[in-house]
């Protein structure tokens, strides 16, 4: 990998090796993972396969760093974390180009990216000094009862290629702000946006050991069981598929492991007949297009009122008109290229599906041959049957169904054994609480595509994960610990 | 089951079928499981040996409920709750002594136990109501924030004979508190108590299929399997071992369940050089023979400094002389019996065990054959390598070990895998906070050896538990729900 | 005065005596103040003239409470406070009646008062035991920082005759709940209430010197001064006009005492063109009407949107048809009488004033000569400059004003130096967070005319109060201490 | 006044004008007051006299800039004032220096207090997008209820010399964040610190109107009237002197203004015979002797047990005979001057006063005529009946008395009408908890002479104080707005 190749302004930003025990390190084995940037199908690097080994050694250095880190006083965490938060800010254009690079999405996207990875820094700096205890009235004369925060110890953090940078931060944020230590396992698709937050997390002050990250692909078995099962690892947080997170929930389970996981949604977008429709078009472009429909809050079944159906579907076969894909690094692209072959792939499926059940295209519908590009797609009349109904699309496919009353709406809108996001666009604020209220999801968006913020409990309800990242994020990477006094007379 | 047989003033506490979608129902098959005494060995009555069709039914009569509970407000599930714990003041000496009678506990014990479980109802009955979601301030000027708590679904609660009504209390408080509807698996030994309470519920106003309860015993392998895999249930509350908690946590994975924990124990109890003698005897006598040494939070270490071990081991033998075995019911017993043979045979392992490698008995070291009875066991310069210092005894074994550094003692307190309660006794301020900070483990008493009180969060880290009991332990029964507001302008 | 006369079925709820340091006991002077049913304009009985000496003999006896009743438990204090809820429940016929005969609002109204009345008893109780304080993390490596909750101390409450049960209870039992000692001063109008909750809280096991009421009337200058500027009484809650609460606001800084002030309102009550004139005429019923118009939370000012004022007023002249003034016993009585002849005379005023300057009566408009009856008066096309826009009627006069905007109404609505509740009614949900966010008043009614319930925050803003009653209102009677600790190593 | 007369690196942060609108500007009438070096008794420069004109055009100013800044965001806010951080850490050495210049203390303190009055900008910052409300569940089932925050509106802020930078910074830091304007009266003693903090602001992006300060000395009387009668001021936060705070209070009163105070303290210090006396010795000199006695929570009575009466006298002494008073630019001073004539009358006072009352010298006693410098001085035996128990001395007078029980000293400890810090050494954890418990004061230090820091709730109980600062201190200028929604149907 030739740094320059990047065009960054700081080449010292990319990094093409592991990083353990405060070491850039390669694999024992010497092999390495090609990256691929997704717009080109050029490889833009390599970083190395590690395994077993390695990762003992990671979960090794990171019990080693605990003591004292976990020891530094909140302010001293926050300060450290300040300090990265700056030198993301400053590094700004780097890192969103860097992330472009290796996942695809536009270069304002990136941007976007970085900026929201670091207002978790950010956040979790200023929550460490909050992660207040409670004085606790006694029901016994004699006993005071206080409760300190703790943080939980070692924390094993995997994390998926679609927001190369925000979801290690969310993660890494909270769990160095807590005072733990921690392994992180990037995505082999998008790994030089973690190893560049870990060397700007090196530069911050944080000391060796306490952040190391360990890059595998082939090897990805053995190394996520480890991180699960160690008995020194204490704390799981994984962002990735459903099926994925029941395999580490499940080996977490051999050490009654604290579990955090964002797992996958089938978010519903509905539009009532009191919807304003020109909020509804336009946030349907942003919920369902964002990073080229690729995001685990994306729209994935858009439910519209019969009598505005026609209105609403023409609407945004227009706007729909004016995208252009390409390179995200070209100003004028406004979608980029899907993450590689097996997204183009399920995305045709469910195009090819939806169309054989009785859909018809609008707008869209195939890809271009030879790249990872897929032409935004919009179907109508899509029937409940039809795959993408039932299944995450993960891609720019906009699949329309038409419905007549609410409680019916409610109805198919629930049907799904996960539960992330929702939307709904309705300007009547009784509907507006009562659909808000029976949505089977962690996060509703009324009127608007966009709920993501640092401030926010983000994660979701049945399939869809176990805790909540961002805002009161912090208490997943810390224990409660209670103490009694007693013998006070 | 002569209901009469058990000497309480209202006979119609005593039930002997479980309970589905508000009826009294016997096992299909027609098989029972008796229940015995363990004070005289002999049977009580019996319970329905239900299995996995029943567990089906039960779990679809919470299902069915839950849709109009779940709606109800806080308030009226907080006055369902007031009248239960009215119910359980009024009944208090019968609920006592039914304690006593399948559990082997003092009556004093047993009424203790009852007033303890009431308080979990009241307490919870409060929180219904103060489940505060928050409004977030949002970075984006036309965005509001909110979040709800949102009742988590069927919660399926599996709990252990040693408290036979409290640990049900702290679950199905909560999850009633929050909405939710219930499977209970009441422990096959202690199954009147469960159904006593089920019964004071239904007179409190729960409504049909709100709570189920399935007894059961040698179908248990599948009737836990259905309780943390049906895609019904959301939530799975347990109580117990250690082995079954990873077991149950990973059946629950299957399905991404929320699941909380409160496994086993090995509580050290570490008397310092400079602690009150008096007040750490008595608390040793409480917190290590409190219901014959059967519970999760009883001291299972007992280390003392040097320089006044031998003062602390004598005076603890002391008052050692003084205790009673006997029938709980009897006014002169101090400690009951165990629970059945295997509890006994554990014991005797230990102490055994400990002898072979070298300690002294002080006191008792045997059980009363063809009984439940074990004396209670004091012994002295127990070894590092003693099973009891690695194993959760559950009996009225003490086991002491001499130290002489606080560094020496905070190490070998923390060298186990579990971290449920440890308890300390020194009066320097300084050493106060540093031992409470440095012992691994949820709750630490300070100067006394009782911790549990409704309102404090009741649980460990490590490999004792996942999540928090009492306190704001309605949160574990709850989903937080967000809803982001746009388009308001 | 004769007990059996108010036809209580506990004759004994009637107490026609002071009550200090736990006895019942009359003025030095042998005075007495004449209490008059309003309905009937006859004497219900008498109650002391208390004067300088016995206010400062009730403030000594509860500071010779504080001591013991500060340091009970909260669990203790929970207790009581739950019995005197049960009290207050099983005596509602005769507390209700109570508030009717001396108040003069129906029984079903006066039945009401009691309840919302113990909802605060029961509602203070459960927050006694939640009065949590924090363990704070310390920017210093040695130190560790919590805080804990105390009892302020000797509170000194004046209340105001509208509500003669549930403004004390408000008060009361946040004071009683944080372990505070108290004296009241109740109106001199409706004393009756006040004692009967006070007889109650001693049989629920409230000690001697824990609440002391003093009735006045001529001499609640010095009482009033007396509660405000001893400099025992560490906290004074007050709740009534605005010009006596900036009296005793003053009164109270001599001694930099803690104040809680819920002082007078002028709420204005809007309907915008997408309302649900239903909704909107129902909740002006009850909002108006309420009490007959004399609540701090009455509307004062109704601002009704051109396009919906014809339908509006003709709807609210129909329903106000139906009304029927009587006396509250009555059953079919919809409205009792005002308090007594000063309020008939304002509301006669701002009805004669409001005519003069071009209103219209489409309803009322006049008393019933030689009775405190007042017709339920609508008077259409009220101008800004009518003294029904600028002060609080207090009585049954519903005022109505026709805007054509939303920033018109917004600023008609805010233009007033009082802010405590205001209402509107419009469906849009952009709408709604916008005017919920601009009206400058403590409390909004959005689509509701009732918005009291123990649990919220009760208070105004502007000269309309200082604090909030109900919800976390125990903070107003607690201070919050910090605790620092140092030397630990 | 020749800006670089002061030794600044960057000297346009000595501004010699007040701040309306957003403009520097000088009185009206011309006139100016004389800012003197208390080490030097030189003027260091002059600010303008304003008056009555000028601070009714800064409150104008303060209400015309009110509604946009408290419609910015949160993170808005956030940022400037983080931008406003970062701007006094980088200017460290210059407003440190500044401090010494105007107030006298040595730079170490004028450093140190640069330090904490940024770490309260900072504090705020984090603390104002933290503002959540709540989502309360309603006892009514067709009724929602959430609360928000709302900044309370102009802020009026008066503060004094001890602290020229950090005490406007703590009120200052909390207004901003919260989105009120402000109107600051710095003290006229030492107004630079004020204004090179309003320059600061200005820097980092604060709007013109939203800080607004005016200096004042002969005119003080007309300014804070109308500074807290004003009817567009909403809040009055105010530190300085007892009698200073109840007629501000009272004159606030007559619009029922929300009022925080921070007053005059009267901290008891107490060494228990199971103190360590290293620790008691050390604190003594911080406690006592900082800022050379001119803090608020500085120790004013030293209560010693005799049982370690001498020793502790004797150690104190030891380590008194090492200060060196001096002008606190000199890098060897450890004690800077008094701030004025007055100051040094009053410690000679306290000083001869308790000599006369049978007090012995131990140290110092007396002042070097002349000057502003007063010797550190050490009392032995001060009888009760002395001033310096009774008042605060606010110099460097070190009063010892002895006691024998705890109780006596307890009692001792609260026998004054304030209640701000309190102080006491020793290790036993029951007396620790006991007589943190007992000390009527708002902050106790255990073993510990220093207790600010920003987290933690600053202020008094009894008459020295309303409100907290610090903490959660954002709260106080803000106000909680309930928001009930119906008709959700």
């Amino acid at each position: 990998a030739q740094a320059s190749a990047f065009g960054l302004k700081d080449f010292s930003l990319i990094k093409t090796q592991a990083f353990i025990d405060g070491k850039w390190v390669d694999a024992k084995s010497g092999e390495t993972i090609s990256v691929t940037n997704p717009a080109t199908l050029e490889e833009l690097g390599t970083v190395p396969e590690m395994g077993l080994a390695e990762t003992k050694a990671a979960i090794d250095a990171a019990a080693k760093a605990l003591p004292e880190w976990s020891k530094t006083t909140a302010k001293h965490r926050h300060d450290i974390l300040m300090k990265l938060f700056a030198l993301m800010t400053e590094h700004h254009d780097d890192l969103g180009r860097l992330i472009t690079l290796e996942n695809g999405k536009t270069l304002t996207e990136g941007k976007g990216e970085n900026a929201y990875s670091a207002s978790f820094i950010e956040w979790f700096a200023e929550e460490a000094v909050r992660t207040y205890g409670e004085h606790i009235p006694s029901p016994f004369p004699n006993v005071r009862n206080i409760t300190i925060k703790q943080p939980i110890g070692v924390v094993s953090i995997l994390t998926p290629w679609n927001f190369p940078s925000a979801m290690i931060a969310r993660k890494l944020g909270g769990a160095l702000a807590a005072g733990c230590t921690a392994v992180i396992k990037p995505p082999p698709e998008t790994p030089f946006s973690c190893l560049a937050l870990v060397e700007l997390a090196r530069r911050a002050g944080v000391p060796d050991g306490v952040i190391n990250a360990v890059t595998t692909l082939k090897n990805v078995g053995e190394v996520g069981k480890e991180m699960c099962e160690s008995k020194i690892v204490k704390k799981v947080s994984f962002t990735g598929s459903t099926p994925v997170a029941k395999m580490l929930a499940g080996m977490s389970a051999s050490t009654l492991k604290k579990v955090s996981i964002e797992a996958g949604g089938n978010a519903p977008f509905i539009v009532f007949d009191d919807a304003n429709i020109d909020d509804a078009v336009a946030a349907a472009v942003i919920c369902k297009f964002r990073a080229t429909g690729q995001t685990c809050v994306c729209a994935n079944r858009i439910y519209v009122h019969s009598s505005v159906y026609a209105e609403f579907a023409s609407r945004l076969a227009e706007k729909m008109a004016a995208f252009k894909i390409g390179n995200g690094l070209d100003e004028s692209t406004t979608h980029g290229p899907l993450i590689h072959a097996r997204a183009m792939e399920k995305v045709q499926a469910h195009v090819d599906d939806a169309v054989a059940l009785g859909a018809q295209v609008l707008v869209g519908g195939k890809s271009i041959p030879g790249t990872s590009f897929f032409h935004p797609t919009l179907l109508s009349d899509v029937p409940a049957a039809a795959r993408v109904n039932s299944e995450e699309t993960f891609g720019p496919l906009a699949a329309l169904t038409k419905f007549e009353t609410e409680e019916e709406v409610i109805r198919l809108a629930n049907s799904t054994a996960v539960g992330l996001a929702g939307y709904f666009f309705s300007r009547d604020i009784g509907r507006v609480w009562r659909v808000a209220e029976k949505l089977e999801v962690g996060m509703v968006g009324c009127n608007t595509g966009l709920i993501s913020q640092a401030v926010i409990p983000f994660g979701g309800i049945k399939e869809s994960g176990l805790g909540r990242e961002g805002g009161h994020g912090i208490e997943e990477y810390m224990n409660t610990k209670l103490i009694v006094f007693g013998g006070l007379t």
